[in-house]
């Protein structure tokens, strides 16, 4: 049977984790069109390149790997991507994992001479962690990316993308000519860390992704009344921290008669004012993050939350406001992909869960155009954006044999 | 029937709200020591010299002013006080109001010619809002002061508490020397405004203060593990914002069960780590204020929120972690001078309310070397510390006559 070869899988993760690393942290700092960052590109197209790919970079700063000599060249081809840029202080694997597998496959496919049915494409996306924003590489490559955009996004520090664009060598206009016609997409396959405990605790060793979940984020504000602590009797307070309390601890309640399995729910930030211990709290600003893999279940918690809020602030005289800060809609992911991903998993006899994404992905841009499929390797102990997130190797081998007989089994009738 | 003059009471506080006064806020800035505070003591102690009393100020900055010429000059004296000082961006009355109400009885009773029939005496305390930390000049009064605190006491801003005395031209050491004998006080009194809701919300005049509430101060750690928002299912996380939210809704059956009508519960500073809105908290530090009028129900709330911290943290994988601030014990008005306090305000017909104090006042530092009673105000929606703060003129006057009443009532059998 062929496999793939999990000591150069390693050696190229290994390679790449050395590029922007921090000796001090041993956190990975390959930030979005950060020097590290164009170094990793550029090795990543060496790399491609001696692998006997085509290698090329569109507007976006996307790296691309084509397969030569496919059987039928004309029909709309595979994208097996990821993205290698990273969080500050990141991990090895995270996007890199999906990245240097799928090279991997198509340079061991290369090796064997093999001709795919269909054209396969390996991408690298820019900036999938979102320094400017949004995941600037897939969605240009989605024809998302708007000149409104590109003009105005800044990171964190106030640094405008335009200027990074131009200040790495990019024509920030040539973005704009990155994005892909559908009709030349048969499908968008990645390969990701799962970024969550599931696997990890279960003790299994793959994930078959079947949704990726949408979420909607709001800026809480209750307003109450700040007061001295020792002067207030209890029921003469309108004390916003006490609503907050009510409102989280009636969460579960929320979840378990308005969600889903799959529905999450954090509270995640809070600002009690005037915050002092022998004040009673007048005012409290908080974020709210939920997330489920139905847009109607979303639509209902949200529902289920503006009542209970409305209801707590009404019952201790505070007044409510919230800002919706995002709201992304749920995606699936395409049946027909899973059911051949899920053929491959059972054909090596790898033991597999079906299970939501609760992270983001560059998928769930591409799923726009084209239908998309993902994999999960166990993250130890649920861990991420960390430099201790790791996956052990065997984990990493059956994901990547998993892929590789996926492409081998693709037949021209798809 | 006797009564002071009310015209004067208003004079001599706007006039002294003057001094410290910020146009643009209206908050009067006299903290203690500052060139405002000195300003004010000096405007005190000659409106003191200009009545016709006994002016001095002893090491600590306290000014005093007696009445001179009692019947019976051996007798322990009655002390009647409060404090000018102020926090940052304060009104005009706090413990202004209880030192001018005092200083216009003895200038009654000296313009009248009354012999008292014991000593009468007017104290102002010194940094009765803690500007150092305590109430030095109360401390000092009481023999509470030491002299490793005297040397090492600093503000907020790291100015110490001895570079300060010696800037304002006091010795230091002499705050030592002012300390009072127990045997030489047969009683203190003082007028505060409520600096709470209850009297204004109920519409009653006068509050006769049975207790001052004593206080625990706790700081209050939860930790759990902070993960992703979205990857992380409910039941796998140990999210220590939960565990605060849970524990802030028990406080009112812990109080229900625990506590008294007086029994109070705050939590007014919390910072929850690591604070984003997509990440589950895996750390929250809280403040935790707790009061009551009997130690014995602050030792039952005490160990009631220790056992709900501790059986939350259990139930939720986190780990709890506390230490206690301060302790401060509850102190009980003297019945024998809250008696002929309530046969002087019964005697003038006006309508009151016995009530605790919520807040700290010079008296809980007094009651250690003598018997103590208070007498409140409205506050005007239960505003203090603030500019807005408030109390109508009608009731200012009524709580004077009340004191005056008991002064003139003292007998030498006493």
């Amino acid at each position: 049977m062929t496999t793939i070869d999990i000591e150069r899988v390693k050696q190229d993760i290994l390679e790449l984790g050395q590029i922007g690393r921090d000796p001090e942290s041993r956190g990975i700092y390959r930030m979005a069109f950060t020097p590290a960052d164009m170094e990793g590109k550029r090795w990543l197209q060496s790399r491609i390149d001696q692998a006997g790919l085509q290698s090329s970079m569109d507007g976006a700063g996307n790296i691309s790997g084509l397969l030569p000599d496919p059987i039928n060249g004309q029909h709309p081809r595979l994208v097996i991507g990821s993205h290698i840029d990273t969080v500050p202080c990141a991990g090895m694997l995270d996007g890199t994992l999906g990245v240097i597998v799928g090279l991997e496959c198509l340079r061991r496919l290369k090796e064997m001479g093999h001709r795919s049915a269909i054209p396969l494409e390996l991408l690298s996306f820019s900036d999938e962690e979102g320094r400017f924003g949004n995941m600037f590489g897939s969605e240009a490559f989605t024809g998302k990316l708007t000149l409104e955009r590109l003009q105005t996004a800044s990171d964190l520090d106030g640094q405008k993308l335009w200027d990074t664009l131009l200040e790495v060598g990019l024509n920030p206009m040539a973005a704009l000519d990155a994005y892909r016609n559908p009709a030349d997409l048969w499908g968008y396959l990645e390969l990701h860390i799962e970024q969550g405990p599931v696997l990890d605790k279960r003790g299994v060793s793959l994930g078959v992704v079947e949704d990726i979940t949408g979420l909607f984020k709001w800026g809480v504000t209750l307003q109450g009344v700040a007061n001295h602590a020792g002067t207030t009797p209890m029921d003469l307070r309108h004390d916003a921290f006490m609503g907050l309390a009510e409102f989280a601890h009636e969460i579960s309640r929320i979840l378990d008669e308005n969600g889903s399995r799959q529905s999450r729910a954090t509270i995640g930030r809070a600002q009690i004012l005037p915050g002092s211990a022998n004040t009673v709290p007048g005012r409290v600003d908080f974020s709210l993050d939920v997330r489920d893999t139905s847009s109607r279940v979303l639509d209902e918690l949200a529902m289920a939350f503006r009542k209970a809020l409305s209801a707590i602030a009404r019952r201790r005289g505070l007044t409510f406001d919230y800002e919706q800060q995002s709201w992304i809609h749920p995606v699936a992911c395409a049946s027909r992909l899973n059911e051949q991903l899920i053929r491959s998993v059972e054909g090596l006899g790898i033991d597999y869960l079906k299970m939501p994404s609760g992270a983001a992905h560059d998928a769930q841009m591409v799923a726009s155009i084209a239908p998309i499929a993902m994999l999960f390797v166990p993250s130890r102990e649920g861990l991420s954006h960390s430099p201790a997130e790791w996956t052990n190797w065997n984990h990493v081998q059956d994901a990547a044999n998993v892929m590789l007989k996926f492409l081998l089994d693709l037949s021209v009738d798809h």
